[in-house]
């Protein structure tokens, strides 16, 4: 707990050994994130994402610049909750984002799978924690891919940059609802290869669609902008941050960005209520007999589960 | 119920009309499934999985014909865990699949994300109980792309297919680890295209590797054979068949076919739990002004989260 109060005051070590506990599930970690409470919700959290190849490190070291350039302390959470087999990738990634790891206002952390995927969506959502309590005012979430998982992960974002490449066509059509769903904003990377004219014509098209159908309510008034950028030469990251700050200011302007936070911050919960009341009551079942015959009769087929699991809810819930 | 006597003498009007139950998430599924479930398990379900444009469903009719051919009878459902969005390719097909819709031992069924993909996997499992009690003794479950949800609907086969295509090259690189984990037998369909030979060999160093070392214990001994087709002129589905039944023989030789049951019926009753726990649970929390203001109270920000899951379970779970 000493570690909470000198991350606290500012020991960036502090912070990174209280992210190693965060990565680890160690047992402090409840204890911490009470503590830190108190000193949550001034950062804003920016979540860049795509698929592999993108440039998505390249965009975040740009932007990280451009954050810097007007005085702002960063601090990155680059998560790739692919498997050990792509670890090469990321590792590469994080080599090209070595500008800024001798500028002490930036603080870059890599977190990969360690267990459930599900996990790694809390952790990472507890390291955001973790540096907003430390006192970074942009906090930049960057993970590969657009699965499941990834959304989970990206949804802890305030604003959200899809970045696609030209190369990326297919995976586009497979996705385009889970896309429009996450993105606030499309970066059409490395635009200036073949097809990106395309993608870009593409993209809002649908983006408009999207606009003028309004399946879901909307709490602010925002058509997706669509914008071609060259991260490696610096080409189009100013036009994305003012984009950025623009999607900041229509969720600050209202009451849609309170809104959203109180959302995940519901998410989270009920979140958690699921895995410990599942652990907890996994636990009983084991420990108690009657509850383990249960457990193993529909295992072995000859119970089928609908009843198991009305016979175990009956007895876990019922009323003092 | 009268439907599923109806189901088990063999109409398959009332099989498609409880197989739309089991899609809309009626309130009757649970009963439905107590009804049936002593009809259960004489089914061997197949699984094909692989990127979209790999020719999947032109291998599943290949392969149905195959089966038919030795007058099997088959059931087929055809997973599209994407969204609407996605819908003209999936269309598309499902038509290719025609040769046997005049086929009375043929019974092809498509399913589409409503709602949660987490109750689609629920949902395909259930259809495969409807088909099994019906009586049909191939199943074959068919379902686009290797994410998270299109694993968990595929872990549902007792042996499984990933087709791949050369194409699919990127992909492979991207899923590597997670295509291992769920592979039988690998299928490169097109097989006459370019890059199919390196794909090959790249599988089948791959294979290899995952194979001697041995990360996990394995309850059958089997490398998984990588198999080049090219099912629009059946070349090759014949010797994809004979890895089936060999796999499937591998299975039954031991107990590892009742064990992967026995794991995959443990899954299905923890997945119900946690869904019926969580969902009586939250109903509380709301029915209950205590556990109401607990919840404004994580919402709002003013409590942590894990103080108010703490408060919730003390109050949830006390004992009588």
């Amino acid at each position: 707990m000493d570690l909470v109060t000198r991350m606290l005051d500012g020991d960036r070590l502090a912070l990174a050994r209280l992210i190693t506990r965060v990565e680890n599930r160690s047992d402090e970690v409840p204890a911490v994130m009470r503590k830190i409470h108190p000193r949550l919700g001034r950062a804003y959290v920016l979540g860049i994402t795509g698929p592999p190849g993108a440039g998505k490190s390249t965009l975040v070291d740009r932007l990280t610049a451009g954050l810097r350039a007007e005085g702002a302390a960063v601090g990155i959470i680059a998560v790739d909750p692919s498997s050990p087999f792509t670890g090469g990738a990321v590792l590469g990634d994080r080599i090209r984002m070595q500008t800024h790891t001798l500028d002490a206002d930036v603080f870059i952390r890599s977190m990969a799978t360690r267990g459930s995927l599900g996990g790694l969506s809390r952790a990472t959502g507890n390291v955001v924690k973790l540096m907003d309590a430390f006192g970074f005012p942009w906090i930049i979430i960057e993970t590969v891919g657009v699965g499941q998982t990834e959304l989970d992960i990206i949804k802890q974002a305030d604003t959200t940059v899809v970045t696609l490449v030209p190369e990326s066509g297919d995976a586009v059509q497979t996705m385009k609802a889970g896309l429009m769903e996450v993105a606030d904003i499309f970066a059409v990377n490395k635009a200036d290869r073949d097809g990106a004219h395309q993608l870009m014509a593409d993209l809002r098209f649908t983006v408009h669609l999207h606009y003028t159908s309004a399946v879901s309510p909307k709490d602010i008034d925002w058509e997706i902008p669509v914008l071609a950028t060259q991260a490696v030469n610096d080409t189009g990251v100013p036009e994305l941050l003012a984009q950025i700050r623009r999607h900041r200011a229509a969720l600050e302007a209202g009451e849609a960005l309170e809104k959203r936070r109180q959302a995940r911050r519901r998410a989270e919960l009920e979140g958690l209520l699921v895995e410990e009341l599942t652990a907890q009551v996994m636990e009983r079942v084991h420990a108690d007999e009657d509850l383990s015959r249960i457990l193993e009769a529909v295992t072995g087929g000859a119970l089928d589960p609908y009843s198991g699991v009305g016979e175990i809810l009956a007895w876990i819930l019922r009323r003092p």
